[in-house]
């Protein structure tokens, strides 16, 4: 047995580190692949499929960065095309000599209105450029915000007879960028509102202290999320059903959520309705000065802590 | 020794096929890692690494998904937000009650301007959503389209002064698609363009024939390409010291070419100039029913003889 350990264990020993080094990502980690024994064999194999996934991993990079391009081009084309279209069909109008001024006045606001929405589209595709850096922490209350976004979404006239409530339990003030919350928050009441019936809609943002921040809850009593679409809800350009859209509306969400350090899950869905959960840490004002400089990454010890408190 | 191998060899086989597994992309090849001893720690170390790295390699494509949107919204917003501008700018002017039938139909001519680059800018994102079977495969002679390219770049004041000298050997006839490769084309001599000293620029394009296609190469006396985006000169989002643009030119000229079953690579580049080459594949008449299903990377056979003709 002395003598088994002593052929393979330097060799195997070798091998293993090289294993949890790419484990770690490290695909250059330096192998020792001479010998013609098996387990030289073995290292020779390793290394050549080290070197191969590498090769795809970088390929499939490539081809998922022309893949989104392609995607965001069609996703975003619909919309421009449709505002372009308006744009050229009021100029033309406005060529005319013979008009009031009201009528002048009004070609030109419907340019405007267009401009406006592609301004609108170029603004939420700026979203993904921004990192967590560009938040606006503001000590502020997020039933505030919640209010705002529901305003927001009544003044839609397609909207105007969903019936949004509102529940609070405890506190939710605390530091956050309620312009970015707001945004996130419209999308998701926006999606609630597509989901439910024209005519008996109800939506409900429920909102719930936990230990270091908020929980918000967004339920509608709409058909539910259909099934192919639930794993990739987050992924931009997945829509469903909708006729508009870029298809970037939850991805947004997430990205805003994910920002201030929270997180954002699909608690349940049926054809009863479906519930949008939003773990919002809240910064206490002490924090605040470390917040923005924290990793990107959801800040884990929080996220922990409410969790302990939703078990409890 | 015999004892040695059948400890070792069915578990250390078991490996090396998980190994091979994993090589072409297979994350789930089952793997047996129980017992204690040095190999079944091996394996499961390795079974840890597999998980991780897949799990590493899903985060990776997310996070390139929304960096690429980042990067794609803040490339091309400049450009939309400045031909926004001049819409809502001339517009307003049309407003005006007291304007000229003439200047009435240059204001209007003005937004058309801004209209249609908005709309170019998004027909060259679009190229990416295109699939190489949306080629239009033509009978047709690559010179004409380089010719036809020139003429475009020529009409830009700014690349008048700019001396384009072509020369042929042999045929460059066959199929292909007239306006995507006149597209690329552009592309490959605006970037020498824009490389070139304003007052001595010269470019010269070389037609060459190869078995089964032909070889195309742009070369500038430019400055040369700056040695940090030399490896990443086909990436999108990658510009070296222009002002404009949207970083999306070389990349197109690669979908292009790869769409058509050819490749585009740097042959060289100095302070003396630079030499992009193109190799495109000329599908003769007869296999041309075949080509638009043939897969979607470079055809192999094609490309090892033209190879092997340039090597003679």
């Amino acid at each position: 047995m002395f003598f088994i350990s002593h052929t393979f264990t330097r060799p195997l020993g070798s091998l293993v580190a090289g294993v949890r080094a790419l484990e770690v990502g490290d695909f250059r980690y330096s192998l020792d692949a001479r010998g013609s024994d098996e387990v030289a064999e073995v290292t020779r194999a390793f290394k050549g499929m080290r070197d191969s996934l590498l090769k795809t991993q970088q390929e499939l990079l490539e081809a998922e960065r022309l893949a989104t391009i392609g995607r965001m081009a069609s996703s975003i084309s619909h919309d421009l095309r449709h505002s372009l279209a308006a744009i050229v069909a009021n100029a033309e109008f406005l060529c005319e000599s013979r008009l009031s001024t009201e009528q002048r006045e009004e070609l030109y606001q419907e340019v405007r209105v267009a401009v406006n929405q592609m301004t609108d589209l170029i603004d939420s595709l700026l979203e993904f450029s921004r990192t967590r850096e560009s938040l606006r922490l503001t000590h502020a209350n997020v039933k505030d915000t919640v209010e705002h976004a529901v305003q927001t979404i009544h003044s839609h006239p397609e909207f105007h007879h969903v019936r949004i409530a509102m529940t609070q339990q405890g506190n939710s003030t605390g530091w956050f960028d309620p312009k970015k919350l707001e945004r996130a928050l419209y999308n998701l009441l926006l999606n609630a509102c597509e989901a439910v019936a024209s005519q008996a809609g109800e939506i409900e943002v429920e909102l719930r202290e936990v230990s270091g921040g908020v929980e918000i809850r967004v339920c509608d009593n709409g058909r539910g999320i259909p099934e192919p679409v639930q794993g990739k809800l987050f992924e931009p350009f997945v829509s469903y059903g909708k006729e508009n859209g870029t298809g970037l509306g939850l991805t947004v969400v997430q990205k805003i959520v994910q920002d201030h350090g929270g997180d954002v899950t699909v608690e349940k869905t049926s054809v009863a309705g479906t519930v949008f959960r939003v773990l919002l840490p809240l910064a206490a004002a002490s924090e605040t000065t470390t917040l923005p400089g924290r990793e990107a990454k959801p800040a884990p010890p929080l996220m922990a802590r409410t969790k302990q408190v939703q078990s409890e």
